[in-house]
């Protein structure tokens, strides 16, 4: 028999399956209500749109260059739609600091592969999302706990990534209505970010994946603006920023983008020549066209179905939750994060919920790079309807009710 | 100013741009007979099935899920329709042996970080596709020559390996009418591959992009069939089968698919969820549609258009060529692969065709991994119609007289 793991690369055996993936595979029963997937409702995708999209693209002349390869930087009319967006957020720059990928999960891949050397160091937040980790990780790095509170100096990070035997490459962090906290990095945090970054010397990857859903309060300057502020032009600053189209117009064509410093996205243009030539053509096209005809409408609508479900779980949860457990107030995004008692284990509650309450969620270990936060759990609102949402919380409110009276 | 060299990965120094794409840029004028580009010609994409698989998409009420996130492994209907075609080949085999890729360009990204740690060899052709040294190239590989000519012995590998500071993991080929030579490697050939991977007990990557692409001869079975037929089954294999619907239906989608011995496949899967989650879930729809109803129709029609072009420069070749050229006769595929006199340098030929014959093609150079090869060029015939090959050979077949006129 042929021994695999001995011809596989020694990268190769950090790769593992996602926890969350093969639990979504188990709790796909019907009789279940799920708080566990992170994804868009379908039922919110605007199918009339892309319908005619497609049929657009194969009505005119241009159905060759649609179906045929295309330049790995990215369509170009999507690039100066992105463009346009992007200075009315205060990201000042051309087509050409824009970069289209296969979804911003490759974004995340290529920035491994660029910045990531064997041992160096990633900080992430403790938690963060485990798809960042699982891109990086293909790198070999070491993950080191990035804090915006200031308990950790820069020559603390430095020292820690000398010992592990590298540098501090860069710092990850999704901005608005993190996955899986729900949280928002306010601008005094992201200012004292760019800060650290400065002195440290290293990258900031801001993933702004959640960005277009508030619901509530006002729009934080991204992290890339607040940097062209300070630097006067993209091409003096060291953020990269990665979007995407999945939680706003479809996830199933994997369109996302970066927006950096040149120099980047030169190098991000190479990687993914070698990588994958370029994505798809057809399905750049369709994005460029649903998004310059209907990007906001369809903003607004998902904003509203979103936000409804976000209010009925957090007014479910102050109905139903035992005291002793906390959550967090997202202001947009999909998911709320629940903090259990000490000492409870998400993933024993998790088992006992689909058995006896028939509700699901995500333990939220899986979250953190170093294994701990097993007192917590993550809870998405995107695809249960309002009355589901207060059944479902109704459940585990009395689970948990129940788990803290037998401990006590 | 931020120097960003010295925060990017070691790695990143090896990526640098291809000079094919740089030079198709230069190129890309209306007045120039172009041989260059290894491209399908678009007036032959299937538009109108398309069109049709699109709106199918939309008509039911499955577009929710096809704009939906999907499984890493891809499309179920896409992987059995891709099992039936392989069990045509003699690739006997279940759905889980098959993998979609976002094109066969990804296969070999990922085959190059499953395998490769830094120094490890892989074998390849001299000159072997641009693509496959690029995509290893990011996991910083060494390269040695394949050959099956029976001049270099396994030690001989394994040593050179040794001394190169890492192992022999793999032997790349292209099978049938490879690019860049055309040529095809017979029976015995594939057959002593496997025999002295078996001995260095290394992966066979198998390349069959341009496998249905034959215009003439017998098909020679997949060496993966052939190792199929030794161990009994496709679990005992090391050979990793890569497929592609780039040349057959469309490449603008992004489609390609592995076919391997499960362990393979599971690692490859884990590599896609943390690299990009999945190929394009409507795009893997899109095509398990054509190819069931149109698969065979689609590559006749190209084979029959295809073939004639080929005919066209093997003629125009033996018309206009001087002696002193040699030129492969590809028995399918979409490439020729000329041999100039020793001391002939493709670079310099190619700046004077298009400065004077106004024809363009691509030096052999930037194939071979060590950089030899000068005297080498590559002709492609897809794209030109019958009347353009005859007058851009006689063009060429008269620059290159007179360089070897003036030499001599």
């Amino acid at each position: 028999m042929l021994n695999w793991e001995a011809i596989f690369a020694t990268r190769s055996s950090r790769m593992r399956a996602s926890e969350i993936r093969e639990l979504l595979k188990l709790l796909d029963k019907p009789d279940i209500i799920s708080f566990a997937g992170g994804i868009p409702d379908p039922k919110l995708f605007p199918d009339e749109q892309f319908k005619a999209a497609y049929a657009d693209v194969f009505a005119g002349e241009g159905a060759g260059a649609a179906l045929q390869y295309s330049v790995s930087e990215g369509y170009k009319p999507l690039r100066e739609w992105l463009q346009g967006e992007m200075g009315r957020i205060g990201i000042d720059c051309t087509a050409d600091n824009i970069f289209i990928t296969s979804g911003s999960q490759q974004a995340l891949d290529y920035i491994g592969k660029l910045f990531l050397s064997p041992k160096d160091t990633a900080l992430v937040g403790w938690p963060t999302y485990l798809g960042a980790l699982q891109a990086f990780n293909a790198y070999e790095p070491t993950f080191d706990q990035l804090t915006l509170s200031g308990n950790r100096t820069p020559e603390s990070y430095r020292g820690a990534a000398q010992k592990a035997g590298g540098e501090v490459k860069f710092a990850y962090l999704s901005t608005d209505f993190a996955n899986p906290t729900g949280e928002t990095v306010d601008r005094a945090g992201r200012e004292r970010l760019l800060a650290m970054a400065e002195e440290l010397d290293i990258a900031v990857i801001e993933d702004a994946a959640y960005q277009h859903l508030r619901y509530e309060g006002e729009a934080i300057p991204p992290i890339l603006s607040l940097e062209i502020a300070r630097k006067g032009s993209i091409e003096n600053t060291r953020t990269i920023y990665c979007g995407s189209f999945s939680k706003t117009l479809a996830p199933g064509l994997r369109v996302g983008y970066v927006v950096a410093a040149t120099p980047v996205i030169r190098k991000l243009v190479l990687i993914k020549q070698a990588a994958d030539l370029h994505s798809s053509t057809i399905n750049q096209i369709a994005i460029a066209q649903v998004a310059e005809r209907y990007f906001k409408e369809q903003v607004a609508k998902i904003k509203s179905a979103y936000s409804a479900r976000r209010n009925a779980m957090l007014a479910a949860l102050d109905r139903y939750m035992p005291a002793g457990a906390t959550w967090t107030k997202p202001e947009g995004g999909m998911f709320i994060w629940v903090t259990l008692p000490e000492g409870m284990d998400g993933a024993a509650l998790l088992a006992r919920s689909v058995e006896t309450e028939k509700v699901a969620f995500v333990p939220g270990q899986a979250f953190f790079a170093d294994r701990s936060g097993t007192n917590t759990i993550r809870l998405s609102f995107s695809c249960a309807d309002e009355a589901m949402i207060d059944e479902g919380i109704k459940r585990l409110g009395r689970l948990i009710g129940g788990v803290i009276a037998a401990a006590a």
